[in-house]
């Protein structure tokens, strides 16, 4: 069937297919030793342009967030999101089940902002009973986010400026990091985002791998005994390879680039179809996820022909919806869309 | 280079290979809900005769009892295993990270005997202040155990026995299940364990998988709300297909059997060459994996060569290592192993 | 010096030190086992008419809060509380310690309104993709809250019944229970909060003792195993007589409420002082805690000669501060406080 | 009822009592920051002839090592205790509750061996794979130990070297520490302990006090922000003058060592009576609690007329017992016991 349920739905792009045969019988050591890891971890740092940099992998998104937070903050810690945050939200308290709090700003179409951050930690250090309260230790953003937006240049710097003044690292979570560089109208670079995070990951999942995503430590600040901490939260994966040949084959000739942007070319296509069909958008996403909101009908109709996401109910009678493309959406997918939209 | 440090140094069998290609293309709804993971779990319950089986699908070993093991015990309980269990000494403290301890008993070649577990549980009992300590909830025990040995039908027999009789859930890491169940010298049948067994695993990374593990709660006891677990632990992938689609292939045509079956006739042959080369054993094992006693200069030498594992030390001048063969071992590399220690 | 710093700023009231003298050679068993918190027990079932509830006695109010609702929460669940609950802002993230979420509601007055908890329930439910989110598992309420204000009977009701639809236990924390339930201004009784919340507490710290608190599982709910679980917070006294004796000395005679109502007198008088002296108020209080707007001058003048507790920064210029009393404040004290302010 | 069950049948020492009563209505500001505790803290030092060192007071002892393990170790590390101490058995997982693991070490009489730890850690160390173990991160041990056993000097010099080595500070367990160092046979004061440990602590509640453990941090080594992680673990003590003011009392005049000293004399007479009965003795402990080995028969009758704990089976016809004494055990309970036993 006709499907634009998520960036998830299908498989993953054939040059890693490819290159998971070509290196299949290669004897490789485990637990991420492998020389693929090596290579990928290089090639990605070159990309980031940050020389210092460590590279890991781990298999999937809720798992990156978990290791990065419970490794990076001390126990008296906790970490500041926004309320829409995926760590908020939607990880089943992956980030309390380690011991640790989640702090929750207001959001402006999935946003925080570094005012309300500077705030919150302001009101902290004022309180004479601060001692007794969980210290802000850590920022967490995605980008996208869980909305499709991105963060502007200075909207990021300012956000840094804050997290670098108050000592608290900054994460970003780039589980669909590729949609965020290559839209048509972002200001953010990877060497940006290198060089204003303290820890950041590259999206594998849901950018053309079969699993995976590529944590960066900007500027050797890894925790000590991280590869620990990844096997205590049973995260190390003993065929590191599968995550090494991925990445390696993802940051060869730009592929995960140029997956991405054809994602984003398929997702601007997929804007003008929604909107010539009348949806009104629940908000203007920038990436390859679009917001419309349905009137239920609709909805029940559409779905019996074309697989989309369900978002939020937004009235009794409307339900916003997600419609996402990704490295495999092809043209005739949306002709048929378009078609079926008429 | 020759090596034979582990059952994880090459990919995976080409029969997956070749179905991640044939799927690749076809949209799958996420996080387990896919017809791959579907299809697979009813393989599974069919090959395990349990038709009230549940069947879950986790990325790795150490994830796998993380999950099952902090989902199914109560706060105020613990998992009792042998001492030289991989949940007592090689997963970093997983499982006392989610908060439960690891009562160690005895080993006898890797294997706890149902006695001492008796024992442990009839004082635990017994002690009028048992409410100051720690419950035993569960009992892990490994088939085949870290050392490669198995239990007899009768000794898994008795220790079901003990776990019914008190009420604990007895829990089998089969990471290694298919060279268990296809040694020469076992009376064990995959049925048995899922009669004997309230849940276990089908090891998927050390038997011809990229990655993967499945979970058999053998009874319809898997625990309310697991998928929510799952997630707490970072242990749902979203493209869950991935395991999907490898286990659907492992148990299509008895593919895991074969492959298991392959591994066996070729430790079989390992075994008489390096017995041929003079090299004491640590155990008799009748699995995958071989330890013999080198002594260091030996090791030292032998190593520029063939790749072989660490296993502990044994006095000042000797080392225990592991030979291990796998789906992918041929009779060619065995041939060269040969020649090297003729 | 004059201080309305705090209510514990003070020991205890007389008649359990009294008591403590008189029992202190007799021996008892240990760990709650004694006949003192035997006889607590049966006395506060009899005050709150409640011949089903289980009495459990603990020395501080965080450990009750944490022992109570880690002990009662499923690990995907989390405890729903107002913004500005204790367990949301003071106590260093100690439930988040032990693995569950605290969910924030919008507070007014310091109180959580059914209705936004039923909304809270309700969204959560009606989400497809609840399993991948935290399940309120669990409502914490205070009586009176960090502002000093109460519930009154008809909102008590009504979130005691959402909790009862969606079958989330109703815990309230009553730190300073005794000033709620002596207030001038209150329709609710102890014997309501028995009847519609599953668990509470009944301070004693802040209302008369050196330490302890009274936890009431209102209909036989405490959870399998409680005292084990007690323990493993480290909340188990050797000498739980020390608690048992208090709670006993303050259900003799009324004397928790004596001394509440002594406490609520005080207030009262404090109140007009404060009034007189032209300091607007924060927020109406109806118990035992005051809290005035000081501009910072007047602040820092007044705090050379009388103790009070820093509240809030309400702008530049102007701080929120506490006035409280307790059973140990004398007439004496508010004429000086009287003179003080003159 | 004549009893000699255990060191916390009755109250506290009237000393203390006075003390309370002293002290009663004088304002004293919250949480530990009070006179009493820092004046208690002085004397401490001084005691321990330590200037540099920390003193933090807690209400009971499972706590006191919960917090102290907890706020010590890295995530990543574990503690290493004897078989039989009370974090491996009797505090119900509060160690591993917190997300560490135990290590056990062999016993010989309740105390463990230089030797067993050193080659704990150089195994570990000498592991390739150590690190997917839990690290050896802190040692515990107790004085005296659960069987009422005591280090020597030297025992105690030889561990302390080997953590000193490995860099894992050595905490003491003194729940009971007043009678290893009043013990008749002992070469190891309260300075040598300062000394030798990193942390340890002085056991109140079972030498006389009401409730409350001195933690002395030996060298300025505090964790930074050990009071928000005591917060964290439901630890702190609103009314922090309840534990101040009893350590201030136990360390003026030396009543701390006088009630120890008596309740040494008064188990040295138990000895003899015990011995005098025939009753052979589980082991020779030179401390308060004299351990003997009652046929059931025996046991059964004596029950009636006096208490005593259990202890341990130790065949189908024999149960070991313990009888303790303490600061208020008199010369006459003595004579009734000789009496009884005639």
């Amino acid at each position: 069937m006709l499907t634009f349920a998520s960036d998830y739905t299908t498989g993953c792009c054939p040059e890693i297919l490819d290159r998971l045969i070509a290196t299949n019988l290669e004897p490789q050591s485990g637990y991420g030793t492998d020389q693929y890891c090596a290579s990928a971890a290089e090639k990605i740092k070159n990309a980031c342009n940050a020389p210092e940099a460590q590279v890991e992998f781990i298999a999937g998104g809720t798992q990156t967030n978990q290791v990065v937070i419970s490794s990076m903050l001390q126990r008296y810690e906790g970490v500041v999101a926004a309320r829409t945050g995926h760590i908020s939200c939607h990880e089943a308290g992956a980030i309390e089940y380690t011991g640790h709090k989640v702090f929750e700003l207001p959001q402006v179409m999935g946003k925080i902002r570094a005012k309300d951050l500077s705030n919150l930690v302001e009101n902290f250090y004022g309180d004479d009973n601060h001692d007794h309260m969980v210290f802000p230790g850590m920022v967490y953003i995605s980008h996208p986010t869980e909305y499709g937006t991105l963060y502007t240049l200075s909207e990021l710097t300012a956000i840094s400026e804050v997290c670098r003044k108050h000592n608290m690292p900054l994460f970003l979570d780039g589980a669909r990091l590729g949609y965020g560089l290559m839209s048509y109208s972002t200001d953010v670079t990877l060497q940006d985002i290198a060089r204003l995070c303290d820890v950041f990951y590259i999206g594998g999942t849901k950018v053309g791998a079969l699993c995976g995503e590529a944590v960066v430590f900007t500027h050797g600040n890894m925790p000590k005994h991280f590869l620990t901490m990844k096997k205590q939260n049973g995260a190390l994966l003993a065929k590191g390879r599968l995550l090494g040949v991925q990445f390696d084959t993802l940051f060869t000739d730009d592929l995960y680039f140029r997956i991405s942007k054809h994602a984003i070319d398929m997702a601007e296509r997929l804007k003008g179809i929604l909107s010539d069909a009348g949806f009104p958008f629940l908000l203007e996403s920038p990436t390859n996820q679009q917001f419309v909101v349905l009137d239920n009908a609709t909805m029940e109709r559409l779905k019996k022909d074309v697989g989309f996401g369900f978002w939020e109910t937004v009235d009794e009678d409307h339900t916003a919806v997600r419609f996402a493309t990704s490295w495999s959406t092809t043209e005739k997918e949306l002709d048929k869309l378009q078609e079926l939209l008429k």
